[in-house]
């Protein structure tokens, strides 16, 4: 195994000033507001590009804005090793999810670069479009499309609207970043994907380690819940009378937690909720929020929502109130299983950097691009400690030691698996 | 007393057609969203006053864009009596609800016109701004600031905003109906305001009455109920780490219908809720909602606020969850008390109509502008049923026979109170 090590400081320095320059929420916060396709995505991207292209990398720009930054190798009829994440961040985000994967990528061409290493295949730096599905609905909507298994093809996500009712395309086309090269696998695919990323959970602190070998993400779904009730006057209908659809959905609420807590079947979220008045003297008539479920499996997930709507369905015999409830399907990622060889890739380089007993094996209970880039090509992650376990949220942190070790394990997976790949054509 | 009929043919004809041309919903809806200060409120308010002026009332508008119509009594040195309501609706509202009065109004001005009825008083037919608080926060606003007893003096109103930061006093000036007579019940006040109004709940229905003699509008108290929990990964933190405001805030929403319907003391609801995040996979971190409480006496709105604030103290003890609240009491009117003479007024008007046997003695459940007056001058009301007591809702209904009949007692309500006027200066 190599013996390259990354810079941690130009590492942890080239994080920290492109996060204070793009995007930081004002001082002394330190998060961030890095919304897809946003002027300050716009900046990185384009301060990333260059940054690429002075390394040597060949740079394309895909159909949804993905950029791909890739330095060639000695092989020639090898497909790029891919090290992927994303630039964008939630409206109220930290300076670690996805950022941190793209600037250890960027390390590791750097480090490259430096020491003029040949490597066998090409390697590339990924940064996909739109991971949080923050500005616009659908997360990881970019390795969704380039990776075909998504049910959202190309056309429907360039449709797509923000909230201020920009489409997708133009908000690509706006910012220069709405490429030509096709967002397909089989057109501009890779021999493999790895994803360096924070834990986004409290296991590896807990549990005194410092690098996750990630060998799945677990399944998620989310459903659309409406209500319906009957508008009323909130001095006059009495208590008796009313049909009020939030308090139904109050109880539904509720009632989400409670069993996701009580089946340790996994987690179930509500985290957006719309009321149809604004009215502070009616009776709400219409309420709408959204249940977020991930499960280890499929058929977790579907167990733990059908606890969940039976529930529901009791809920309203129980209240006798006139109302009524639809719940729709809308969103689903599928368990995704990761790849043995990229596992062992990540295992070996983990265990050179930190030992067998600060390594431990866990499931991906976020989504990522990789649970996409999974389904097309080999794939797996590595996870380093989140404080706290904090992660959407301003605070989110990861000690720069961390970092700088997550990078150094990224670098040895990609040479690890560009050896093999070397020594199988040989 | 008097003979004199309202034309009801003339009355409901004009209602409706009224209704139709200027912020009907969309058919097959009866509904209106008529909201205040808008264009549809403008033209109704043009035509208002033109027809006023054709039966040579002199027309008046004060700061708060309130109409005044009034047509000269034979008295020298008396001061108008009032019949007032309002023109505006609510987002989703309908053809009745404060629409009546003021159409009862001016039929009742149409009636002394036609037969050249002279009265002692001046009669004045008044619309009062924004009842509904539905565009500007702030339900009875302008009568509130008219009778100088609200909390919210003229230039507080005045800066307001709507939701889409329009401030009112540029809404006023926009229609046209920024008027230089002082919002001022001692400047330009009545010597008494009666109002016909439709009853908005069940009451009169179910007892089968016709008529109901207001004696007293109940209490009523808005809460503004902030809670705070900590953003999270709705994927990766766990369950049981969990401090999710929405959770909490859909136990206390439960909990304020729960309580309200238990003690039997008033009517408790949450009508607007907000969240801070959009974030589907992210636990919410900020819940508003506001919490409208009404009861016959101040006491006992007091007493279900604590009852209702105890719980949520207990809630927030038993989730032990690192959420917290905050409540902030952001408007309130104590009970009002309606005059002696003006309810007698009403009661040997609705006696002469239609008998003890369809008459009923009544408080008034929502709050109305006549609240405000009967701060500062002698102010009673006039109720007729509302069908199955839906209000607030486009299928919001009062029969034409009942809309005339509250029209009828209320021409034979104010002649009543005239003739005493004349009867005690004699």
């Amino acid at each position: 195994m190599s013996s390259l090590r990354i810079n941690s400081d130009r590492l942890n320095y080239t994080l920290q000033s492109t996060c204070s320059q793009w995007g930081a929420l004002p001082a002394p916060s330190t998060g961030m507001r890095r919304l897809t396709l946003s002027q300050e995505d716009k900046q990185v991207r384009d301060w990333l590009v260059e940054e690429c292209k002075s390394l040597g990398c060949e740079v394309k720009i895909d159909q949804m804005g993905n950029i791909f930054a890739i330095r060639p190798g000695t092989a020639k009829d090898k497909k790029p090793i891919a090290m992927g994440s994303h630039l964008d961040t939630q409206p109220a985000g930290g300076r670690y999810d996805g950022i941190l994967g793209v600037m250890a990528a960027l390390e590791v061409l750097r480090t490259l670069h430096e020491t003029k290493t040949d490597t066998y295949c090409p390697i590339a730096l990924v940064n996909w479009t739109n991971e949080e599905g923050a500005r616009y609905p659908g997360a990881m909507m970019a390795s969704g499309v380039w990776s075909t298994k998504s049910s959202t093809p190309l056309e429907a996500c360039w449709g797509t609207l923000d909230k201020d009712g920009i489409i997708m395309k133009k908000a690509l086309k706006d910012i220069g970043y709405l490429g030509i090269t096709p967002c397909d696998y089989r057109e501009n695919g890779f021999e493999s994907h790895f994803e360096l990323h924070i834990e986004q959970g409290p296991i590896l602190e807990r549990e005194k380690k410092t690098i996750g070998v990630v060998t799945a993400v677990q399944a998620m779904m989310w459903f659309a819940v409406r209500i319906s009730g009957v508008e009323g006057h909130a001095g006059t209908t009495p208590m008796t009378h009313r049909s009020d659809a939030l308090v139904t959905a109050s109880r539904f609420i509720t009632a989400v937690r409670d069993i996701a807590r009580a089946s340790e079947l996994g987690v179930a979220t509500v985290g957006v909720i719309n009321s149809d008045t604004s009215s502070q003297a009616t009776i709400p008539a219409g309420i709408n929020f959204i249940i977020d479920i991930r499960c280890s499996t499929d058929e977790m997930v579907d167990q733990l929502a059908g606890q969940i709507f039976k529930r529901f369905h009791e809920i309203v015999e129980q209240e006798n109130n006139g109302t009524s409830y639809k719940t729709t399907r809308t969103w689903g990622l599928p368990e995704s299983k990761f790849h043995e060889t990229c596992i062992e890739a990540v295992r070996t380089a983990a265990l050179k950097e930190v030992g067998a007993d600060q390594i431990m094996e866990m499931k991906s209970k976020a989504g990522h691009d990789s649970a996409w880039t999974s389904r097309v090509v080999p794939t797996s992650m590595i996870f380093v400690p989140s404080k706290d376990g904090i992660s959407h949220n301003p605070n989110e942190h990861t000690s720069p030691e961390h970092c700088a070790l997550g990078a150094q394990v990224l670098l040895q997976s990609v040479l690890h698996y560009d050896e093999q790949q070397k020594l199988q054509a040989s």
